[in-house]
């Protein structure tokens, strides 16, 4: 195996050399992204070959499991007797019980562990704030349309799609084909126009109708709306939960009694109205997130915990070996801060207790991985980013992402705000710091700006330390600046800006937090676990189940009867009561199946348990019933009363099925159908 | 008291009486909405005065009360370091904690008590869904508009007012001011042209500026936008999760093997983008809800399980009641639905249990009453419905309402789907039974509509009995009836549809099921527990608490180190640690306050308990804490090791303080500030 692809690791890594030799000899921006575009493909393609290599036991029957989750309703499409929406999805009771309990592990796992704040925001937002995120601006795709029936496309799928159909075809020549492939590697890179040109090139057409394409135009993700009956105040359906946490932080610090580190949660909510759906619950117009913020003083970027995970063995692919051709590597957690190759043991804590939190629910461990992104990846004020991905049958997909955002985000709302968003620290005793601060030509500022002049006054004053250290570079190489505040835009020249450093004694020290922020895909987490648990029965095609971890199982516990007779009804009733005290969930299956049949519709939906009542439970005292393990379909036989709390000790984690094995008689036999 | 009240009473009566004179003796329409509009207002004046002659220790401080609720950041306005938005709130992690919590009971109580279905469907809701549920055309308010500046007034608001204002002052006569309590009284049933000639009549200006003001337009309260790229579907912010509920009703009915009844529950946000939002929490623009859909077979109305509730005593505010100037009354329920007062035992079980509920996450039982719907506030398809309402310093709002819906909801979205959604019943043995469809005269119907006759038959083909007796009813009084289905308008007159009865021999028979609908305000039942739990301690008028139950409390414990001094730490960990494993909420303060200033700022936030670590601790072995109780103040003293267990049943409501101070030696006297 390693023999097919080292040429491909080979390619991976000339190019890398290539685009690092071009950034370090200070090469033009497009030169390099045009370098880096190639090595991403080159990346791709070692990856998608790595994956065909895999062994076949390893991929799951796709279709099969589908099949499952949409005849058991743990979803379906939303909307359905109305046509359907694609991309909006229900989920019915199975995947609502998983969803619920996967939110409920990642309660205790984050929020009770480290005590978090969670809050709740709404999702609603008005523009403005949405504006300074950059998503009024930012969050959009190139969209193209039919021009006579209307129907949009994204335009970088519907480009890359044509080319591969082209380069198919018998006349297309060797040079050809090289441009196009040249032209799906840069895909990412196009412009507006540019993409325009290359529609018009290769001649394009509606892949339903073959009408023409109007050109692309960029088309802002989110969904929007109007706040309050004036239209006076559009607003927008949050794209993320994570600005709510943003806006509300000085309360936050406040609540935390001014005090650094906090971090705050929210689950919630978030929309993104993607252009055409595809891959079912990967890519979704309404989703459930759960993020956290983690605020922490620049200085002090050590997680007094880490040590309770530096021994985890995670599998881990750096920016580095991405570059260089090689596979992600098992590494120590430990030595991956140590070393350097994550960033600090902020980000190291937060990526291990993401991992055991996703194992913890149901993912496999030689399925997770995190992926760091590389220089041309990374947002440009983010200092590290790792994502967990998790291999699916539609390849790796992101599951979380877990990016150092340094002071990025509160900085922007407080420059757009004007309201210091910042910590202070007492300090033990006084200190000599570097200032540096924007020194403003008031009167030059009014001559240009008149009554608007204080706005920009204003902006000047709470601008931090990175910010403007960014904007004097741009005034020493071009002479000015620009920015916009309260929806006006100003331009600073020399003459009416300069920057001023000098040194001031402190006593109390005003610091920005920069945050470390963990984000979950829910569904993407959910179908994640699908996939890794979705399992056929050894020798029966038909027989399938979902090996649900007993404490995300949608139910704990089935309850069957062995036939419809009325002498079961009390015990059925004896046991749902005891399960309902427990906090047990259970499901009742009275219906008229055989009892084999049944046992393997409780599995179809992963019941983690089965109690059947049988005869003898009717017959024989004390009244006993047989358990059954849903993986091992290993049966014991136990007292009717004890039932419920072995099941609630087996559903808590505090109890494994071989302990129960060696305390109750393993039961072997048959159901006992015999009234007597 | 009673004195004072007799003559409003006496009032009422009579308008209710005038009112059931008026029906009986089949009045105008136009002349009983008149009599029940002013029965409405007579209603409203007994109301007031009882409320203003309860006892003055009754009502709550609500100034201080949401001084600690912002201060203390259990809610505040959203957005609001960017001017913040009138009608959103974000809850910060106190009132987020005590959101999840009641919602946590909530599923336990109903989801896990009674096998309830939940789902999740979406909130993005395309426009044909919403518009067969009648909220594209009804769900709106009057609004008119400043004309220079655009702010925005619900008409109806504005109008009242206004003319409160005119009859206080000098010039108004008496006749002057009766007709304008007329137009108060009339208010709710105003079409748009009278309310834009009485804006005229009596001469309204924008409140604000006195400009001139536009006439009053229909406003649609949903937030609309746009699903996908082509603009082409529009889309609502769903106002409500119960339409989630009837569009999966196959899926839900398959889930549940085909049998009736079986209720789905959902839990989410909804949204109602109101003109302008007033009174905090309780009208917001986007809210958490919680709704059951109860599906019932017409025929088996009977809750098995009404016995369990049947003795409950409940303050029920009947129709009756409300008619004849009565007030609420204490009675049993079995009473209620046996008397027929409740319409069905169904309903009734929904209504012990929903009380049960509310006494269970905080409300007090004097302060929660059920009201009935009268029949002119009534929808016209509903059989009974029945508020629950929770007396508050704003007066009795409503927090959930119980309804019974008849089949209204399947069978339009049947109607507009051509979706039967419907349920099959074995029958034990073949039953003659009264059939009655439309017969369509082909010929006719396809000469009127051409191509489009087809819709219009499928159409015929679906609809239930009620709605054709309904039309039959149509048909033969005005000789016509029209309806719309798939954007078309059909007009049907005798000659093209006749309804034909029939006899026929079943062997299943085909159900349109009932819905009981009990939906939950989620905001509003947080609001009314803030009201019912706020004190203020004996002789200390700035401290204040809130006597949430135990299991509803944010954190269930605090954990108090006497000072900084490095020497609790160890203990902190300890605690913590151990709680943590519980899964007992908890909330360290080691800030620099005494420790009495401490116990207040725990109190404030509604902390069930607090463990103080002092020098005893530290000093002695056995080490020991203690453990105060935050209602009564009184404190015990135990072992470290046993208090983590202590308050994990506590917190599951397994141990009562009572049998803590009965097993533990009570603390009476100062934590032990001293080092050894």
């Amino acid at each position: 195996m390693e023999e097919l692809l080292a040429p491909l690791r080979q390619a991976v890594r000339e190019q890398g050399d290539l685009v690092r030799e071009l950034r370090e000899k200070g090469a033009p921006e497009q030169e390099v992204s045009k370098a880096a575009a190639e090595l991403k493909s080159r990346k791709k393609t070692l990856e998608a070959k790595e994956l065909a290599l895999q062994p076949k036991e390893d991929t799951v029957d796709r279709v099969k499991m589908e099949d499952t989750l949409k005849r058991r309703f743990f979803y379906d499409q939303a909307f359905a007797i109305y046509g359907g929406v694609s991309g909006l999805y229900d989920f019915g009771p199975v995947g609502c019980a998983l969803k619920n309990n996967i939110l409920q592990v990642w309660r205790q796992h984050f929020i009770q562990e480290e005590q978090i704040l969670e809050i709740d925001c709404t999702m609603l937002t008005p523009e403005p704030v949405l504006k300074t995120s950059g998503h009024v601006d930012k969050f959009a795709d190139y969209m193209v349309k039919d021009a006579k029936t209307g129907e949009c496309y994204r335009a970088d799928h519907l480009l890359k799609a044509h080319l591969k159909k082209l380069m198919c075809e018998e006349k297309c020549s060797a040079g050809q084909a090289n441009e196009m492939e040249d032209v799906i590697t840069q895909m990412d890179n196009y412009a507006q126009q540019e993409l325009a040109d290359l529609f018009v090139k290769y001649n394009v057409k509606s892949p339903a109708t073959g009408n023409d394409l109007t050109p692309p135009v960029s088309f802002n993700l989110m969904f929007q709306t109007s706040i309050g009956p004036g239209g006076n105040m559009p607003g927008y359906l949050r794209p993320e939960t994570a600005q709510g946490m943003f806006l509300n932080f000085k309360r936050l610090l406040e609540f935390n009694q001014g005090k650094l580190p906090f971090a705050a949660a929210q689950i919630g909510n978030s929309f993104r109205n993607e252009i055409s759906p595809r891959s079912g619950l990967i890519r979704v117009r309404e989703f459930t997130m759960a993020e956290i913020e983690h605020f922490v003083d620049p200085n002090e970027k050590v997680h007094p915990k880490f040590s309770n995970v530096a021994d985890l063995e995670i599998m881990l692919f750096s920016s580095q070996a991405q570059t260089s051709g090689q596979s992600a590597k098992m590494m120590r957690l430990g030595d991956a801060v140590e070393q350097g190759v994550i960033n600090n043991s902020v980000l190291g804590y937060f990526i291990g207790r993401i991992y055991l939190y996703l194992i913890k629910v149901g993912l496999s461990k030689d399925k997770v991985r995190f992926r760091q992104h590389m220089e041309n990846e990374m947002a440009h004020y983010a200092c590290d980013c790792w994502d967990a991905e998790s291999k699916t049958s539609y390849g790796w997909i992101e599951i979380v992402g877990c990016a150092d955002r340094s002071c990025y985000d509160l900085s922007c709302h407080s420059r757009a705000t004007k309201v210091p968003l910042v910590a202070e620290k007492m300090l033990k005793e006084p200190k000599t710091v570097n200032v540096i601060q924007f020194e403003p030509n008031k009167s030059a500022i009014g001559m240009a700006y008149k009554k608007d002049a204080k706005l920009a006054l204003e902006y000047l004053a709470v601008c931090d330390d990175c910010y403007i250290s960014d904007r004097e570079k741009l005034l020493s190489e071009t002479g000015e600046f620009s920015f916009e505040t309260d929806g006006k835009t100003f331009k600073l020249t020399k003459d009416m800006v300069s920057v001023k450093r000098f040194q001031k004694t402190l006593h109390v020290e005003e610091i920005i937090p920069n945050v470390i922020e963990p984000s979950f895909g829910i569904g993407r987490i959910m179908y994640s676990i699908y996939e890794h648990s979705f399992h056929i029965r050894e020798g029966d095609e038909q027989r399938t189940y979902f090996s649900f971890p007993t404490i995300v199982a949608p139910y704990k516990c089935s309850i069957l009867p062995l036939s419809q007779n009325q002498d079961f009804v009390p015990f059925i009733h004896q046991l749902a009561e005891a399960m309902t005290r427990n906090g047990v969930s259970y499901k009742v299956d009275d219906s008229s199946g055989s009892i084999g049949r049944r046992y393997a519709r409780s599995d179809e939906i992963g019941v983690a348990f089965g109690i059947t009542i049988d005869f003898d439970t009717v017959n024989k005292t004390p009244h006993t019933a047989t358990l059954r393990d849903r993986d091992s379909m290993r049966q014991i036989r136990a007292e009717i009363t004890e039932l419920p709390d072995i099941v609630q000790d087996l559903a808590n984690d505090t109890l494994k099925w071989a302990d129960v094995e060696s305390k109750y008689p393993v039961f072997e036999g048959q159901e006992s159908s015999k009234k007597e």
